[in-house]
């Protein structure tokens, strides 16, 4: 990298000093995909770095209607008035598509982005799962040198943006709505495993029943589960916005983990895990575009997929002949 | 690939008229780390690809004492006595410390290896999953092509087999075996979502009253999951080999399964996207191991590991710096 170019300089002052407008131009930079835009981010990451890793990391995932939005602004805003200062993030692979308008359209979180406490940022333009991942990794980054101790993260929109998430915080919570009937069929493959702590969303009126229910069939289903590292068992809470209950026990049951992460080292050893296997992901798609960018190795690559689908080659065959091919 | 070689030409016309010597002759080949074996096996692979497929291979998993090679035995004994050609091989990339004693201790399944048309391989000595699995996928594709129509894969060891097993077959049987109080607790991470059936095991005599508790709650467990390919809905079932019980519920479960996968082609669907699959994590891993051997990528790579590690560089820019080095 050579000499830290002027904007670079004045915007990592800034980031420092924890000033909003700065925070937000330092994240367009790391989003951009302009060459001379990514080598003044890089010298930001990198002035960041030092000072990052401070706040807590929180995940927000659910269906949509769950509440996400509902949710983050009243916990935000409970957290701002005991004295935190909060930054909400998403990952949003499709937004190219939704054209990022749901965490974008920042009135439903009105009252949380009028806090000077606060900084909402709405979801990055990506077009890979990949690529978003990085940017909001690199953004988590800038807000907590920006001194936001608190980082909200949503998932958005469809695909892998869970496992994203996941893979980019420290607690993992799991939105889950209720109704009559056969309330529970709409949770993800997979993502209970994931979950630290799942919320059951709208608990009140005609909702307590069926919300209570889902809570007793929910805590079953995890009984299968081992505990999580350092022993940890996702509690199954509810809460309702509209009523105002429930967040104060969410954030109590929040700041628990993280005393037992800190005092078993698994918030360390999490954090550590998710930085290599996000370099092992990054390493093997670069290597993949590296070769898929050599015409020939391209070629034979689209022939050997063919014929491995149509099982006339083993794909291990198949594979080694394409490895020797580089030899 | 040169002329094939006389010991090639002979054991491949002894595997497609079934000879079970020369079939366990072919897959000591395949699992032989000798080039000039690795050379003969690569022709009778390939002289084996258009006879095999036409079998249905049913991977069964299921911690230590669950029984699972009684229920490999007696299900085995069962499809004999139908008219099925019978194969059982294993996945066990721990074999190398285990010294592949468990499934090579062959006199527990006594009987079915005395069976004509029963044939039996004791688990490779694997050094890497990767390679177990590679190995175990060329000697289904033997045994397919020696007419063996019904593949029983028993997953053994610790560690991932679970899920090599499930890429490699059509069927996946997850034996559970269910004790006095909290007696669910043993199940795996992530391996109720990969079931195709689940088997309680030792549903007899004072077992069958938590068995049938056992069965209940994973039923409701299986009710948060959504469908599995073409609608099917995992069952849960009992079985008691001391009885001789539940067995051929079993494989009537199995062939509906077969008749649907036939029916709305996702049978041959899951065969395809596993050999994709394993097509990208080889050459995945083989890219690997042909930057690892360079010793300049290698050595910025350790450095780069500790950097990501902790947390003193962002891993997508690591991974682009070790990237741009092959530039």
């Amino acid at each position: 990298m050579g000499e830290p170019h002027p904007t670079a300089i004045k915007l990592l002052e800034g980031i420092l000093e924890g000033n909003r407008v700065a925070l937000a131009r330092g994240i367009t930079l790391v989003e951009s995909s302009k060459p001379a835009d990514q080598e003044i981010a890089a010298h930001i990451v990198e002035g960041c770095l030092s000072g990052a890793g401070k706040s807590l990391r929180i995940g927000v995932t659910g269906v949509p209607g769950a509440g996400k939005s509902t949710l983050i602004e009243h916990l935000g805003l409970i957290l701002v008035a005991s004295g935190n200062r909060v930054a909400v993030l998403a990952v949003d692979p499709s937004s190219r598509i939704s054209k990022g308008s749901i965490l974008g359209d920042k009135t439903r979180m009105d009252k949380l982005s009028r806090s000077p406490n606060a900084f909402i940022r709405p979801s990055p333009a990506g077009e890979t799962l990949g690529g978003v991942a990085r940017t909001t990794r690199e953004s988590i980054l800038l807000c907590e040198a920006a001194g936001f101790d608190v980082l909200l993260i949503e998932t958005v929109g469809v695909g892998q943006s869970e496992t994203a998430v996941y893979d980019l915080v420290d607690f993992f919570l799991l939105l889950q709505l209720t109704g009559a009937g056969d309330e529970l069929q709409g949770i993800k493959r997979g993502i209970l495993e994931m979950a630290d702590a799942i919320l059951i969303t709208k608990a009140e009126g005609n909702n307590l029943d069926s919300a209570l229910k889902a809570k007793a069939m929910l805590e079953l289903s995890l009984h299968y589960y081992p505990d999580k590292p350092g022993g940890w068992k996702p509690p199954v809470l509810l809460c309702s916005a509209l009523e105002g209950t429930g967040l104060d026990a969410l954030w109590e049951h929040i700041l628990e983990f993280k005393a037992m992460g800190l005092q078993h080292g698994t918030l360390m050893e999490n954090r550590r895990n998710q930085n290599l296997k996000w370099f092992r992901q990054s390493l093997d798609s670069g290597l993949h575009n590296f070769f898929y960018s050599n015409p020939k190795f391209k070629k034979t690559f689209d022939s050997l997929v063919q014929a491995v689908e149509s099982g006339t080659i083993s794909p291990f065959r198949a594979a080694g002949q394409l490895i020797r091919q580089l030899e």
